[in-house]
């Protein structure tokens, strides 16, 4: 059982929550056969948080976390917050695997994302 | 001469400044012969301003000036504070076409993104 846990910051904004929530929804279907499963987590304010996302996936099953940022830049978050939350959840279930992808902003496929969306 | 400009919010760290500079850097080969230019502005922190990279695009020519929010929500930057900086230039230019696009988090290719970036 394969998981991914789509980890954006979190928002006061409850719409911007429920885009991420509604993204991860998204993602089921065209993940299948890839993805056993897929969700996501916050990092700040909203729920639920990573730790509590890992937690859901492993219990249904999960035995591959695959955590991905949904971030536009390598700030502290990526670079620190996320591996240290990441990090505590591996030390408590060391027979699943966990592992962090680059963040969305490094993904080769944004400049033509950018362009399409600019109408170019 | 039509120019696309990527809006960023802008950072503290100036690697993440950096990383949107050079997006737009990319961006340049990719839309030839569909923008005669490309630059990048930042919301806050950052420079150039929102209202300078308008500026510097018509100085240079520009008759339309794409704005391309390179945000992943919809929040108050996105939905008030580009549009408003934008229709301050507008009024300064009438003659000069600008409009904002989609913000990238709404791109339709977006999830295809994610999920090439999981390695699904």
């Amino acid at each position: 059982m394969r998981h991914l846990l789509v980890v954006a910051h979190g928002s006061r904004r409850e719409a911007s929550n429920e885009e991420v929530r509604q993204l991860a929804a998204d993602l089921i279907p065209r993940a299948a056969g890839r993805f056993d499963g897929v969700s996501c987590a916050f990092l700040e304010i909203a729920a639920p948080s990573i730790p509590d996302g890992i937690e859901a996936a492993v219990q249904a099953g999960a035995r591959e976390v695959v955590v991905m940022p949904y971030f536009l830049s390598a700030g502290r978050h990526v670079a620190e917050d996320i591996p240290r939350e990441v990090a505590g959840k591996q030390a408590e279930y060391p027979q699943v695997r966990m592992h962090i992808t680059h963040y969305l902003g490094l993904a080769p496929g944004v400049p033509d994302i950018l362009l399409e969306l600019a109408g170019g």
